[in-house]
C-alpha cells in the first residue's frame, strides 16, 4: 500500500484537521468531536450528514450556506457513534429541528437513529430521511434493502436550498422521501479501493475486468464481465437507470461521479456518451454535474445518478448558490 | 490498460464534448475546433490558456468570468496547434488585447508565439506570460529552465481578477511576471500516469518507493526513495520551496494539488503536516486550497504550490468570486 498518510488509526482526525485549517472561513471543528459544522448561524432547520470517512468530498466537503449545517464524520467505512452524531445534532440545531440526511447502511440506520433518541431526550426535534438511491441489487454486504450512495449528494443540495428558504421541518422530510425515489444511481468499478487500515485492496478484478454495480465501500455487485469502451458502459448504466422509474422520466439531471481514482478525463467521456444516449431516447436533460463528489477512497470507476426533474423547482434548488468547499 | 474510453484517439474530443454539454450555461466550443470559450463577452484584456490535455480541470475548467476567457485544447500531454492557439485568441478578444497564460514547454513556447505571430497579422494585441513555477529541476524532457505546473492555476486566479477589473495588457503582463516569480510547486509521485494511447505507464516505481520532483507529464524528478509518511514528505516540500525563495515569505498561499489518482483524504492529511510545519516556522497561511487542479491523467502523487502573498491585492484576488466549473 503506497499512501500518502502518516498512521492509519489517525487518518481521519488528520484529515479532519486539514479541512477545517484550510476552510476555516466556512466550517469549524466543533470542539473535541469528529464534526464539521457552519461558521454561519441561522434560523432554518439544521442538516446534518455524514458516516464512514473515505467517500470525500462528502460530507464535510458540503457543509456551508445552502447545504448541510454540519458533517459527522466516522472512521474510514465505519458509521460515526451516536454521541458524535448527537454533537452534530447539537450544532446544527437553531430552534427549528434537525433533519438527518442518513445513506441506507445498517450501521448509520442504528447509530443516526440512536442520536435522534438522544436528541429528543433534549427537546431537540429530529427528523430522519434515508436515501437508498442505488438501484444495482438488493440488500448488500451492510444493508437491508438498497444502497445509499451518489444521489445523496443532489438529496443535500435540493434539501438545502429549501431549508435557506425556510421549509419547516415536515415540509422537508416528505420533500425528502419525495427526492429519494426520485433519485437512482448505478456504478461500475475498475479498481477496488485499499482502506488504509486494511492495506490492500478490498476485491480484486482481473486487469482486463470490471464490475458492475459495485457500492461505495467495494460491496459485491450484480455482474463481471471484459471491460468495454465508454459507449457500452454508458448503454448498460442508462439503460438499467431508466427502466428502474416507473414510468421513463422526462427531463432528468444527470450526475456523473468519480470513485476517486478515476481522472476527470475519463468521467467527461462518460457524460458525452450518457448524453448522447439520453437525447437518442428523448429524456431531456437540465442539470448536469460531472466530478468526485461522493468516492471510495482510491477506487478506480464512476457513477451515474439521475434524478427526474418533473418538479419544477428541484431545477432551481439544484442551481442555486452554495457557500461550500466542493459543491 | 483500463480506462472508461471509446477509441483513445478521439478522447480529447469527446471529453470537450463531455464538458461543453455538461456545462454549456458557462461555455460553449468554437465551431470546429479545440477552444473552450466563455458565453458572456466583455470588453477586458482577454486570458487564454491551454496546452496538452490531460491536466484536467485544467484548463477548460477554468474559463469563466473572474479567470479565463478561452482554453486551447492540444492532445494528450501534447501541445495544441498555432491555428488552434489562433482561433482561442479570436475568441477572447474583445479589442482590449489577449494575454496568452503558457506553461514553460518547449513545443508549448512555440507554437503559442507562433499564434502570436499569426493575431499581430490580424491585428490583435498580445502578449505572453510564462508560467516556470516547478523548482524541482532545471531544464526536462520537454523544457529548457524550468517546468510550469499546479502554479499556472493562480497566475489564472489572479490575472483573471485583474482582468475584469479592467487591467490594461501591459499591467497584466507585468504582474504576470510579478505573480510567476512569488509561485513555486513541487510535487511527488507515487505512481506514474498512462497516456491513453500508449497504453502504459511512462515510468515505473516499485511498490514501495515515491520519486520527488515528478513533472505533470511523468518528467523524472530528483531524488527516488522508500515511501516516507506524509510528515516526512511535507518536510521535505516544505523546505525545498522555502528555500526557493531568496528570502523567506512571511505570508503565503498554499495549494496542495492532487494529480489525479490520489484521493482527496490522502491530500488534506498532507495539506495538514504542512501547515504544521509552516506555523511553526512562522509562515503565516493566509490563503488554502487543496484537491485536484492540475492533474497528470491518473497519476498517484501531489504537488504543493507556495505563492508569497507580500502583495496584498492578491489575497483579494485569490478571494474573488468567479464562475467556472472548477476553481
Amino acid at each position: 500500500m503506497k499512501k500518502i498518510i502518516n498512521e492509519p488509526g489517525k487518518i481521519v482526525e488528520e484529515m479532519l484537521q486539514g479541512i477545517v485549517k484550510s476552510y476555516g472561513n466556512l466550517v469549524h471543528q466543533v470542539e473535541d468531536s469528529r464534526v464539521i459544522a457552519r461558521n454561519d448561524s441561522n434560523k432554518q432547520v439544521g442538516l446534518v450528514s455524514g458516516g464512514g470517512s473515505g467517500h470525500e468530498p462528502a460530507h464535510a466537503g458540503f457543509v456551508g450556506d445552502g447545504m448541510l449545517n454540519a458533517a459527522v464524520l466516522g472512521d474510514v467505512f465505519t458509521s460515526p457513534t451516536p454521541d458524535q452524531i448527537l454533537t452534530g445534532i447539537q450544532a446544527a440545531d437553531q430552534g427549528a429541528g434537525v433533519l438527518l440526511i442518513v445513506k441506507n447502511y445498517t450501521g448509520d440506520i442504528l447509530n443516526f437513529e440512536m442520536a435522534k433518541d438522544m436528541a429528543d431526550m433534549e427537546d431537540i426535534h429530529v427528523e430522519m430521511v434515508v436515501v437508498d438511491d442505488d438501484i444495482a441489487v438488493e440488500d448488500s454486504t451492510y444493508t437491508a434493502g438498497k444502497r445509499g450512495v451518489a444521489g445523496t449528494v443532489l438529496v443535500h443540495k435540493i434539501l438545502g436550498h429549501h431549508a435557506r428558504q425556510g421549509a419547516s421541518l415536515e415540509e422537508l422530510v416528505s420533500l425528502g422521501e419525495k427526492i429519494v425515489s426520485a433519485t437512482k444511481t448505478i456504478g461500475v468499478a475498475l479498481k477496488a479501493a485499499t482502506v488504509p487500515e486494511v492495506g490492500k485492496p478490498g476485491f480484486t478484478l482481473p486487469e482486463d475486468e470490471i464490475e458492475f454495480g459495485v457500492g461505495i465501500h467495494g460491496e459485491p455487485g450484480y455482474r463481471r464481465e471484459k471491460i468495454q469502451p465508454s459507449k457500452e458502459l454508458a448503454k448498460e448504466l442508462v439503460e438499467k437507470t431508466l427502466s428502474s422509474y416507473e414510468q421513463q422520466p422526462q427531463t432528468v439531471g444527470v450526475l456523473v461521479n468519480g470513485m476517486g481514482g478515476t481522472p476527470l478525463m475519463e468521467q467527461f467521456v462518460f457524460m458525452n456518451d450518457v448524453l448522447t444516449l439520453l437525447e437518442d431516447k428523448g429524456v431531456q436533460v437540465t442539470f448536469h454535474k460531472v466530478g468526485n463528489y461522493m468516492t471510495s477512497i482510491d477506487m478506480q470507476g464512476l457513477s451515474l445518478t439521475m434524478i427526474d426533474l418533473a418538479t419544477k423547482d428541484w431545477q432551481t434548488a439544484l442551481e442555486s448558490n452554495v457557500t461550500t468547499i466542493s459543491w
